[in-house]
């Protein structure tokens, strides 16, 4: 922690910053050690010089006290005092130029407007810079995160058949995770079966799968908050022989983008060897989305591999290999592995194999 | 929905404004049907006179197609262009004073840069108005989502047991959720064990629960996007006179408050009549949040029920009432239950008894 505190100074230093404000749960976890509830409304404000200070509510006090590290804990005991609370300590430590990760609108607007000397940032990218490249203990926490998803997407997919509801598909998988010690959900679950394979953010409804059907699985686990995304897509009976070229074709696709994971290549061009797979036989319009996502203590961070992305793959960041075939009417067919990237090659952190047929 | 899209006009005519900006995921169901996935980036764009639009990505938009109702659909390619996308239909329906319910920092600044003779302003409070009085049909879904509750919290209750670990008392509950049809978990379960009950906020952790231990169950269900939020406070062997006692006051709290809930009555009045009942016995301080909040698409909304809200109970708010007590060091006690205000009275919509031995 108190290492990523002096690198997020240096960086503060370099922006021609004097001091930041922290308001993302997990960002004020990443610096401090303490993870709160999702949206709880604490405020980490840190000065170039000097330690951070960690202003809570009374709900999340006596946690704050026992579990954040390296900054001073602050009681606010009145919500609406909270912007009174971090223009009075801007005000105190002399600050002038603030960035921030992120703020209420109607907050940022009262501050602008008392402190009109102040000149307020948003800088969200400074905290992305530490938090996109992991550490080999956060590497280890996303590990376990992904041996829940494998675990859950054997559950999940062993209860996959015509006649069961997505939501029964949804069940199975997350009461595996979960068992095995999982936080909860990395997100919410998707299954989708047969036209609603066809959407990509088709979430989980109460459809009963029918004989046939393409069924999409999405699912992740968390561990010490730290998140993995995988996403099998599989057949309820016997697939047909579109189902199987699309989802070899899917597959083909994720394996020679997979093959070219190393440090510096650009984020563009891993999505152009994918997207060039399958646009070579004609299914290019039906990939609706990039290729994939940074996954971390968030299920979607940078870096983002898309066609526009200008990222540039680093060592050390864990990210998402996703390439998709939506055809609508018929389905889709979706296939997803948590991958690290390290200097020369990539690692799949999800090991669940890749087969139709369940 | 029309009928929705019908009373917001008239609120923004009310304000002066003559445009309104909706990128809440949960807003834009609320007034199109259209549900997406959480993160989504969605805007609906809606003139004083004339239709809205509502603008989605490549992942969105198959599925926006589908559901969403009295809007026109429109396809944005690439997420970057969608401030220009925003820009250009403000620009092209001649709005000059623009409300939001919410917005990216960054996408607010790049906005008031380009528009600079548009007045925009925060103005999630309009959206509020509506969405805290809930339909009938709204009801039916909460009280659903409680029945979901109510099941989770019997299986759940079923694990407690010395031995048996935090998470897995989750996982049961949330099974029994899914397995019933809940959409996912209205928000991170939380299963607070021993000195862990003390914390208002404890999530689920890998404990082992203690003979004699206090273990805190906070749960919820989802159905159609709506939520419900149920707490029970449980001992896992017999209870000592202490734990009972501060049980059965938290209980009297709650009951109390609940027997004067009606129409027109002051959100402060409420929590003051239970947290005096908490006072008088001299656990004032121990009491350490507001007597509950609105549940509906969010697991927090308004109306907020605290010393220093502002509030009004109106027929049809659907409010917890949610008392607790925290001894540091001792353990917590809270009791919570999902509440539909009607005219003269409130009417409990989880059903849960009341039971500190399981």
């Amino acid at each position: 922690m108190q290492i990523r505190i002096k690198v997020l100074k240096e960086e503060l230093s370099k922006s021609g910053l004097n001091g930041y404000i922290i308001t993302h749960t997990k960002n004020i976890y990443y610096f401090t050690g303490f993870l709160d509830i999702s949206d709880a409304k604490l405020f980490l404000i840190l000065p170039l010089d000097g330690e951070p200070t960690l202003f809570t509510n009374p709900l999340s006090y006596s946690a704050a006290c026992e579990k954040a590290t390296g900054c001073t804990v602050k009681l606010v005991k009145s919500s609406e005092k909270i912007w009174k609370e971090i223009s009075n300590q801007v005000h105190l430590l002399k600050l002038t130029r603030v960035g921030f990760d992120d703020m209420d609108i109607s907050l940022y607007l009262k501050l602008i407007k008392i402190l009109r000397n102040v000149d307020f940032q948003p800088k969200t990218e400074l905290v992305w810079k530490l938090r996109r490249v992991k550490s080999d203990e956060e590497i280890g926490f996303i590990k376990r995160a992904a041996e829940f998803a494998d675990a859950g997407m054997k559950a999940g997919s062993e209860a996959v058949r015509a006649g069961a509801y997505e939501y029964e598909i949804a069940a199975e998988a997350e009461y595996e995770m979960r068992t095995r010690g999982s936080e909860g959900t990395a997100f919410e679950t998707i299954v989708a079966s047969g036209p609603r394979s066809a959407h990509p953010h088709g979430v989980c409804s109460d459809r009963m799968i029918r004989q046939g059907d393409l069924v999409i699985l999405d699912i992740g686990g968390v561990y010490k908050g730290y998140k993995s995304d995988l996403t099998r897509t599989f057949v309820a009976g016997k697939p047909s022989s579109k189902q199987e070229e699309i989802f070899n074709l899917v597959l083909q696709a994720q394996n020679q983008a997979f093959q070219q994971i190393k440090a510096d290549i650009k984020a563009s061009d891993l999505d152009d060897i994918a997207r060039k797979a399958i646009e070579e036989k004609g299914y290019g319009d039906e990939f609706l989305h990039g290729l994939g996502h940074g996954v971390g203590l968030n299920i979607h961070e940078p870096p983002t591999l898309s066609k526009s992305s200008k990222d540039i793959i680093e060592e050390g960041n864990v990210i998402t290999l996703e390439p998709g075939i939506y055809i609508q009417g018929f389905g889709g067919v979706r296939i997803e592995d948590t991958v690290l990237a390290l200097r020369g090659n990539g690692q799949k952190l999800t090991k669940t194999p890749y087969t139709l047929m369940i």
